[in-house]
């Protein structure tokens, strides 16, 4: 028979007992403290390549340290007897001290862009809502059903098609009221009735469900006026911070597919009851929901297997757009509302792509314009109405604070903004001790040290063989578990009891990062055969993409040399392009189109992308000022 | 607190403990019964009104009779305590020895016609299948998608549109056999992929779900030949065995209605797996499923209310024909299927009518022809392709052994055929001692009684004062239970402790019975304007009309005064018009035709109809052999 052993979890803070799980010898920690409901974050997906899961063994024997272990915490955590959880089998009764997920307050994810409204878009959301008197039939002779009296109250081009819903529900509310009853249709289809008036109550709800953060957005149907709007981290994350290792989870396994469902599902449902609630309008009179997202966050949410979007050529099961009954799906807490989800491209450029291209209006566009989404699977789009191209740009979860010795998210304590004279001045979220650096510090952080001279255009911290550097500057750079480092805030001015630092292999994460982006833009420039002077408009998407410093990205080269002015930040397209799509049918068959239309470029297949590639790994460009300052010549001489 | 009592119950025969269940004092013995798990029958739906659901008290003590109990059981049965469980409220711990109903070997039900086949139907099911060779997405670049490579296979006009049920076994299954498939379509809409080649394998399933009786037939679809079929009492007879008691009895109910639906699926699903078995093919190749039944089955099977086809003006709730995914309904055993109900004309004139009249082609007819369907709630056609007329004949469950004193299925046991000359002959299904009498046996008895002068025109047994009749005929009249009765079979010849008895009050129900069917048929006549002779063909359907003497249902005036030669018995028509419309979509399609254009006659709003009604109580009617000479001589003249 297996021995089983018992771990105890413990609070770290107080020591306070979590959870015990019986388990049999050699299960996996991690696994232990999911199954006991400890929401341990498995960022990398397992492979032992971050340190999200990490634990402390408090008391019982523990296995030796592995070389993931060694690598990702040191020598000298390891001997503290801290362990990644995903690399650690439980051989003893154990006492271990978990750490679940910082608090969530304050993370910053772009939930819309506050403004939305309809605008000049005109409202055919495809919903109609019909108050109507019909009678229950009267005549014995001539005989009727309670359906038929409700269709002869109807326009004609009403499907005379009932799903088993309407009919189940009808009998009872055709004579609860006399009569008097409102029809809700959605492309002449009846999904609802009910007794009396409620025809001036249609609502919808857009959701763009990323890799990271989910967000939402309730609005009123007939004006197209956002009610409210929601947000949050995917709780799929625990399962791995990027896509490749969610796949990698629930590949060829359904019934961890079903748990990745599951959680996306049930926070749709939350969303949906925090923003009725707020708006103070009824869940039942939701009648349409728009879902954008990436191909795998598409799939896990039908319940079609990801397995082969994750293996090449990922290949996406279906790309048409899909609209299936809320019921089916499900989603319990929108009873009555058809989910229509927008078309897909490829494995990796998902609906998302398509909405923040409806968004931004490219397909329609004069000129030359690039859209950029910064996200954990970014994706990059370049053309205008005569030719769209697309990639996927996987900058991996660097960004989000992923892969990085002190990287967060952009919570409270992450270093937002750096600025370096003879010395490093960090502004922190929430104005407290720093605790680590978010994406959007990490990408300030390097164009100033840049700037500074303490790195070098190919990404090298300053040795002393390359020159002077300020006194103060220098003597930040320190080792660090065998590598270089550079502290950004000193121990004792830190929020945690060690100083925070950027060490060389954090830059490295980010110029691979940075590089994903960059090099696919490169990519489809060459393709399209486009110089960076022929592009009218860089717009910059997705949550991230807010806080970002234009400036420092395009010094590090996360974004082509233009002039700031042609950079814009444009919100949370994906978003805007599900609310577009909610209130109008004629958009959302707009994405049809344009998914068929738009050319996909997969880097990997391309032999030139692999230079393009080591190049836009680099931080400049030799050259880069002198085409900048030229166009500025050109476009003073065109103005003249 | 509500006092509770512990009832045991016993087999009869053997006095073996079946269930013991403790319920609230003042619960009804049947529905103890039926909590335990003893199917015991309520045949009037609990209304007292028939001895279905008798019960004997072993022990304990119980209430006093009822005076349903002392009607219908006798004085003396209820001085032995027998009870009508319906009636009896448990007021102390108890032992009931409780009579499960017969044993149904033997039970005739026509299943079928025995010789369906397609024969001249061209076969055009809306199945089709596809062996196809389908690569999985090759080219990174030019990507596609899984279904887009299975639809490129397919014909053009396949949809596009996809259940999430086939996008989620897609990929594994097109990755299974190198992209050998097989896919099937529904009316261009794919309902079912498969590895490999099963392109041969295509079948359906028909079925009639009547009120007492379901059959059901499996069908080759390539072919139209019949591979198997099946047949069974209606499961849901426990709970009353006319529809209105069924209607009653989930009346507003939404729990018992889901009740009467389980009990008729499951049914289904069991005759689903019997039929495969039998013809040794799979299940998940069933793939359309046809189903016809009166509005009260099919609203049942659909899970449907049906608490107002039980209220004037009986309005169904839906009359245009459904189609659902099997998975739906839930008819699980077949989860690949579509499952097609045929159109309804009125709340007591069903799918199984129009079904009939798709297997008559009475609406092709040049002359006048008559259907009629003789169940517990049966139907009359009557008509041309010119006009079609119909009403509902509901005779009650007498013609099945229901409220009848030793009336009984037909099974074995039952009396079947009656000849008398100076004495009583009955012929036994089975040739074994009679236990009772079935519907075709009181109908032949009744015939052979008139004409002996037993019984007078009117239905009143013969008394002294009338005239003469044959000793051993007078001898036969006897008293019973207040009323008189003629005994069929005496004590010493029977197969029960008692004579097999006609009472005067089982003649006034078969004169009720057999009234609501010709009282029917004449009021079609009168709409209609067509006398007897204009009648070309009467076509008696149903399982029931099998076993009936067409003699003696003429003589009794069931059917109307016409040749023997015009008179024809056609079948189980429903359950093939049933197996028309699954082997042709144009069968199916034309069944709305029909629906739309047949007229409904409800007689209860014909002031005429009561004196039709009274009329057509009368076994005979003067002059009528007149008529019927007359008519003769006609055909005679017109031949020459």
């Amino acid at each position: 028979m297996a021995k089983t052993v018992a771990i105890t979890f413990v609070d770290p803070a107080g020591g306070r007992i979590i959870a015990t799980k019986v388990v049999p010898q050699g299960s996996m920690v991690l696994d232990a403290a999911l199954e006991a409901g400890i929401e341990v974050a498995a960022t990398c997906g397992r492979r032992g390549r971050c340190r999200s899961c990490r634990v402390k063994a408090i008391s019982g024997e523990i296995a030796p340290p592995t070389l993931q272990d060694t690598l990702q915490l040191g020598q000298d955590a390891v001997h503290e007897r801290f362990r990644l959880s995903c690399q650690m089998p439980a051989v003893a009764d154990c006492s271990i001290a978990a750490m679940p997920p910082k608090s969530e307050a304050g993370h910053q994810i772009l939930s819309d862009m506050g403004v939305f409204s309809a605008g000049e878009h005109e409202i055919d959301s495809g919903v109609r809502k019909f108050y109507i008197h019909a009678k229950a039939p009267q005549d014995e002779n001539h005989q009727t059903s309670d359906i038929e009296e409700i269709l002869s109250c109807l326009p004609p081009e009403t499907s005379r098609e009932q799903t088993l819903d309407v009919l189940r529900r009808l009998p009872t509310i055709l004579r609860a009221e006399l009569g008097r009853i409102t029809v809700t249709t959605f492309r002449n289809q009846i999904i609802d009735i009910e007794p009396g008036d409620t025809s001036e109550r249609i609502y919808g709800m857009a959701f763009d469900v990323g890799t990271t953060s989910v967000v939402g957005s309730l609005v009123d149907l007939r004006t197209g006026e956002q009610l409210a709007s929601v947000s949050a981290v995917n709780p799929q994350a625990i399962y791995g911070g990027d896509l490749m290792s969610r796949i990698a989870y629930a590949q060829f396994d359904a019934k961890k597919l079903q748990t990745l469902r599951a959680r996306i599902l049930n926070q749709l449902n939350e969303f949906i009851d925090t923003a009725t609630e707020q708006a103070s309008v009824l869940p039942e009179h939701i009648y349409k929901v728009v879902i954008v997202g990436n191909t795998c966050m598409h799939h896990i949410c039908l319940g079609i297997d990801t397995s082969y979007v994750g293996l090449a050529p990922y290949a996406p099961v279906v790309r048409d757009p899909v609209v299936v009954p809320a019921s089916e799906l499900p989603i319990k807490r929108a009873p009555n509302a058809r989910v229509c989800f927008l078309p897909i491209v490829a494995g990796f450029v998902g609906a998302d792509t398509i909405a923040g291209i409806i968004a931004t209006r490219i397909h329609e566009s004069e000129g030359i314009r690039l859209l950029v989404d910064i996200g954990t699977n970014g994706e990059v789009v370049l053309g205008s109405k005569d030719r769209l191209l697309v990639c996927s740009a996987p900058a991996g979860p660097t960004f989000e604070g992923g892969q990085v010795k002190h990287g967060m998210r952009g919570a409270v304590g992450a270093i937002e903004k750096v600025a370096i004279d003879d010395d490093v001045h960090c502004q922190v979220i929430g104005d407290v001790p720093a605790i680590g650096i978010c994406g959007s510090g990490l990408i300030d952080a390097a164009a100033k040290m840049l700037d500074a001279g303490v790195i070098d255009p190919a990404g090298r911290l300053w040795r002393q063989a390359v020159g002077p550097l300020p006194e103060k500057l220098s003597a930040r750079i320190i080792k660090d578990d065998g590598g270089r480092a550079f502290v950004l805030v000193p121990r004792d001015e830190s929020g945690r009891d060690e100083a925070v630092l950027l060490t060389q292999n954090d830059i490295r994460q980010l110029q691979l990062a940075k590089a994903a982006i960059y090099g696919g833009v490169m990519m489809l420039q060459q393709v399209l055969g486009v110089p960076d002077e022929s592009i009218e408009e860089v717009m910059m998407s997705g949550g991230f993409g807010n806080y970002v410093n234009i400036e420092s990205a395009v010094a590090i080269r996360l974004l082509p040399p233009l002039p700031l002015e042609r950079i814009n930040y444009v919100g949370n397209a994906a978003l805007l392009g599900a609310q577009l799509a909610l209130i109008s049918e004629t958009e959302r068959s707009r994405a049809f189109n344009i998914a068929r239309r738009i050319e996909h470029v997969a880097l990997a297949t391309r032999m030139e992308f692999q230079d393009i590639f080591v190049d836009a790994c680099r931080f400049s460009k030799p050259g880069r000022r002198r085409v900048v300052a030229e166009e500025q010549t050109a476009n003073a001489a065109s103005t003249a």
